[in-house]
């Protein structure tokens, strides 16, 4: 991009909070509720600041999913864990609110605008499904899954859970409820639970 | 409602046209583009007609939602039938990208409207899912499943099955890939094919 060129340097401290704002907006107003306007108020920097960086409402949401850097809304750990881990992670990310939010509102923007579901899954989920094939292979190797389990396993799982989640509308749902369908979704596949 | 009791009978094909206009603006326009106005305009009848039978634009899409009547969108079969059955149906409903666009809308509403999200899985998939459970039984019945499956396992493949084609984006689904996708998890679950 040119935008560098023809002003100031960037403020990489601008960059994150125009990135977490439209992040914030996305999920409480959805995509279509969310402009450059509203983002670049929301991160207190002019419009133009915005504008220099992401020309349009969609690709600023592109970059805000794939760099979502809250705590609270990070995918399944990136580095690798044990199968354990992963069921704890998921559990708690599941039941929280603001990812739930996040998930509809994302799925939801899928019919105008379907780049930012593929902005999602394969920019920001893709990495970390690696990862959890990762954590599968070892699994098998550890005694814990079956040998031969496709190592995709998990992403079915964790696409089961995300299902399971979303259609449950105004019902809250616990980490510990989450944690109990990523069980009974691995007993099917035969997981040994270590010790 | 006392709507009948205040002006002339309600008209059912009224109604059917009311609902039918509604699901079609909830899946172009999503929950926040869809007004009572807007649907009394594309049903061709009076704003009156609409507001006199559901009051608000909630109470109009759960009602649209519970009685979608568009074979194109209808959930698992309501009726018994085999496994092979639904696992046909299943890959060609949620290959179709309107029947897409509805899980997408229905998920994107749950933040603004999580009565619809409930609506949908309460009044629509419910029954149809105890159809399913209905199946599993059956299923194990007939050496298909292995004994003691839960019954409650192809709502759980269901439910990784919208996941996964929810998150797909941008990209095409047919019926032969979730078909694909449903084996896959079917064959988690130890589900032998007949023949």
């Amino acid at each position: 991009m040119a935008g560098a060129e023809r002003g100031r340097p960037r403020d990489p401290g601008n960059d994150a909070a125009i990135l977490d704002a439209a992040l914030d907006l996305l999920i409480e107003r959805g995509a279509g509720g969310t402009s450059i306007e509203g983002v670049a108020q929301r991160a207190g920097v002019a419009k133009l600041t915005v504008y220099r960086r992401w020309r349009t409402r969609e690709d600023l949401l592109m970059a805000a999913l794939e760099h979502a850097r809250d705590p609270d809304l990070q995918g399944p750990p990136s580095a690798g864990g044990s199968l354990e881990e992963v069921i704890g992670h998921v559990a708690a990310l599941l039941s929280r609110p603001r990812f739930r939010a996040l998930m509809a509102r994302v799925i939801g923007a899928s019919v105008d605008h379907p780049k930012l579901v593929t902005a999602y899954t394969e920019r920001h989920l893709r990495p970390r499904l690696e990862a959890l094939a990762e954590v599968a292979r070892q699994a098998v190797a550890d005694g814990q899954l079956p040998p031969g389990t496709d190592p995709g396993v998990l992403e079915d799982v964790l696409a089961g859970s995300i299902g399971f989640v979303l259609l449950r509308g105004e019902e809250e749902v616990t980490a510990a409820e989450v944690e109990r369908r990523l069980r009974a979704l691995l007993g099917y596949v035969g997981y040994e639970p270590p010790g």
